[in-house]
C-alpha cells in the first residue's frame, strides 16, 4: 500500500518503525509494531541484562530489532552483544559516536541504523556503515538537540545522503503521530517514520495509565525541553542533548534553577522514582513530545500502525488523483 | 496545477504567500510573486508612512496584500488606515492581539490573514473574523515563539479548525522552502504556505546582498532564536516573542548576556546600524529561518514560485500514483 525502499529492504507492509523508548518500548510494543508490519525496536535503553532478557523473550518469536542509548551501554559493551546473539533486525544507537560499537553490529550482519541530530552525525553514521539514519527533529519527545526541527532537517539530511550516500535509508522522526505526518514526511524525502510519542500512547507500552492519560487531550505546547530529570537521576548526559517531556511541577520548580537542583538531586531522585511507582506526574516524569497534541487516543499498537498507514495513503490517493487529473500528460509519465 | 481552498478563495495559480517580511518584502518582491501567481504580502513591518507608500507605488497594479506588526502598528493606527485606503488583497497581522485592529480590516472588505503561534491565538482570530489563519512554527525566521514546530502545530491548527472553524482557511509558515516543503504542508492539512527565508533569498529581496550570500551552503543547524537584536535595536517586543536569525559574532557575544546589552544598547545600536549599511553582517542582523538549509542560490522570485509549486506537484503525483496503482478499489472511490 505504501510501498518505500524502507519496506522492501526489511520486508515491511508498512514504513513505520517503532522507537526504542526506554522504558515505553517493551518486548510486547515491539511484537505488536512488528506483527502489523511495521519495525518494532524494543528499548534497550541504559541498558540492563535482566531486562534486556526479559522483553527480548515477551517478544516471542516476533522480527524485532533492539535500540541502545549509545554513550550509556557503551559502560558495559556485553549488553550489545547479548543483543546481537538475538538476531535482531536490526541494531539503532542513539545520543552519541556510534563509531566504536558500529562494526560489532555490521560485522554480525545486522543492519545498524543511527539516530542523528546534525549533518556531521548524519556523514559519521553514514561512515560507520550505517543502513538507515533517523533524522530526529527537535519537537521529538525524549532526548536529543535543541537545534533542528523535523520539516527542514527530513529534507536536508536528504539532500545530503543523495550527494554522498544514496544508499542509505532515511527515517524522519520527531512529532509524527499520524498518517498526516507520514505523508508529510514521505514528501520530505524520508523513506518512513520513526514514531516514540505516538506509540508511548499505547495499549502495550510500558507507562503508567495515569500517565497516558494525561497526554490525551493536551497540546504539543505544554511541552519544553530540560535537563532537570536528568540531574535528578544523576544521568550523565552529554552536555548537548536535553529531553522533552510535558510540562509539570516538577519542571516548573526547577527547570532554570539547575545548580540548585544539582545540590540536592539525592533527595530528588528519591521523589522522582517513589512518584513513578505511584503514578503522581506533578513530580514524575512524562517524557513526550509536541506530537501528543495529536493523541486522543490509547489504542493497541496494531491499530496505531494501521491508522497511521491508511491515512497516509488515503491523503496521498486523493491529492495525488487531483495533480493527475489536472495534468494528463505529466501523469503519463510518471505512470 | 495545485487547486486547494486557498487558490479558489483569492484567484491564485499557487497556493504560496510570501511573507510580509521587515524590510525584505517590498513592492517589487510583493509584485513579483503575486504576478507569479502566489499572494505577495507587502512587509509593513513596525511601520513607515513614506516607506508604505513608496513600496505600495512599486508594486504597481499588482495584486498584492500587506502585513503589519500588530503591536508596532498599533502605536500609529493611521498605518492600517492608508494600507487600506490602497485597496489590498488581503491584510495581515503578526504578533500581539489582531483583536483591536481587525473590525477596520473586514468592514473594509478586506480578507484579514493572521498569524498565530498556539492554539488560543487561533480561536482569538477565528472570533475576529479572520479568513486565514498563518500557523506559524517555531523553526520560522523572524519573531515568533520557541514553542511548536511546523510538523505538530499544523495538524493541531487544522484539527482545531475543522472542529470550531471549518470555512477559515490555513497556511502554514516556518521551515518551507521548496516543494516538498509545500507537497507535506498540504499532507498535514495546510491550505497553502507562507514562506519568508526562501524568498528573503531572490533578487528582489530588500536586502544586502553579502547576506544572502551567506544564506547559500548554510545549514539550518546555524540559527538561533534570540532577543539580542531587539534589545541592541530598542524594540519593545511582548515577552515572548524572539527572532530567529543566523548565528554571528554578534550573537555570540550578547546572547545570553541580555542584561549586561540592556547596559550598553544605545551603542551597540550605532553600531548594528552601520555595520548594516556596511555589509558587515558578523555584526549586523541575517534574520532567517532554519530553511537556509535548504535555499541554495538567489533566483529572482517568480522562479521560486514556480520551482515550488512544480516540484510539489510532481512529487504528489508520483507518490498519488504509485499508491493509486497498489490500490484499484480505492482510487476509483476517490477518482
Ligand atoms: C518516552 C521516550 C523515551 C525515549 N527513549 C529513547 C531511547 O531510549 N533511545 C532512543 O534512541 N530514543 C529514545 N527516544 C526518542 C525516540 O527515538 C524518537 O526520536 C522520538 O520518540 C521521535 O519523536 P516523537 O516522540 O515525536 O515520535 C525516546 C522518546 C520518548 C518519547
Ligand atoms: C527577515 C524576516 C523578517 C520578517 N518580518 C516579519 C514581519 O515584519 N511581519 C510578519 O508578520 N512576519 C515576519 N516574518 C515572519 C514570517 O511572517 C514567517 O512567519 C516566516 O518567514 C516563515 O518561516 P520561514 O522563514 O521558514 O519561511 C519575518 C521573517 C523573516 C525571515
Amino acid at each position: 500500500m505504501l510501498s518505500t525502499r524502507f519496506t522492501q529492504r526489511f520486508g515491511l507492509k508498512v514504513p513505520i518503525a517503532l522507537a526504542p523508548m526506554d522504558p515505553a518500548s517493551g518486548g510486547r510494543l515491539a511484537a505488536a509494531v512488528s506483527n502489523a508490519g511495521g519495525l518494532g525496536l524494543l528499548g534497550g535503553g541504559y541498558g540492563s541484562h535482566d531486562t534486556l532478557q526479559a522483553e527480548f523473550d515477551l517478544a516471542g518469536d516476533a522480527a524485532i530489532g533492539c535500540g541502545f542509548i549509545t554513550w550509556s551501554m557503551g559502560r558495559d559493551v556485553s549488553l550489545l552483544e547479548r543483543a546481537l546473539a538475538r538476531r535482531p533486525r536490526a541494531l539503532m544507537l542513539s545520543f552519541s559516536d556510534p563509531a566504536p560499537y558500529a562494526r560489532m553490529v555490521t560485522d554480525a550482519g545486522v543492519p545498524l541504523i543511527c539516530q542523528v541530530q546534525t549533518l556531521a552525525h548524519v556523514q559519521r553514521a553514514v561512515d560507520c556503515g550505517a543502513a538507515v539514519v533517523v533524522a530526529q527533529g527537535t519537537e521529538a519527545g525524549g532526548h536529543g538537540f535543541d537545534r533542528q526541527a523535523t520539516m527542514t532537517f527530513t529534507p536536508e539530511v536528504a539532500d545530503h545522503l543523495a550527494g554522498h550516500a544514496p544508499g542509505t535509508l532515511l527515517l524522519s522522526a520527531g512529532g509524527i503521530a499520524d498518517g498526516r505526518g507520514l505523508a508529510a514526511a514521505l514528501m520530505l524525502g524520508a523513506d518512513g517514520v520513526l514514531m516514540g510519542t505516538r506509540f508511548w500512547a499505547t495499549q502495550e507500552a510500558l507507562i503508567h495509565p495515569a500517565a497516558k492519560a494525561l497526554v490525551v487531550g493536551a497540546t504539543g505546547g505544554q511541552t519544553v525541553r530540560t535537563s532537570v530529570y536528568d540531574i535528578a537521576r544523576g544521568r550523565q548526559w552529554p552536555p548537548e542533548y536535553t529531553g522533552r517531556l510535558m510540562v509539570n511541577d516538577f519542571i516548573r520548580r526547577w527547570h532554570g534553577r539547575e545548580e540548585a537542583l544539582k545540590a540536592v538531586w539525592q533527595d530528588e531522585k528519591v521523589r522522582v522514582e517513589s512518584a513513578c511507582e505511584a503514578g503522581d506526574h506533578d513530580c514524575a516524569n512524562v517524557t513526550v513530545g509536541q506530537a501528543i497534541g495529536l493523541v486522543s487516543d490509547v489504542p493497541p499498537a496494531a491499530l496505531v500502525v494501521r491508522r497511521v498507514a491508511e491515512q497516509a495513503a488515503a491523503l496521498l490517493r486523493a491529492r495525488g488523483a487531483s495533480a493527475c487529473a489536472a495534468m494528463p500528460q505529466a501523469t503519463a509519465a510518471t505512470a
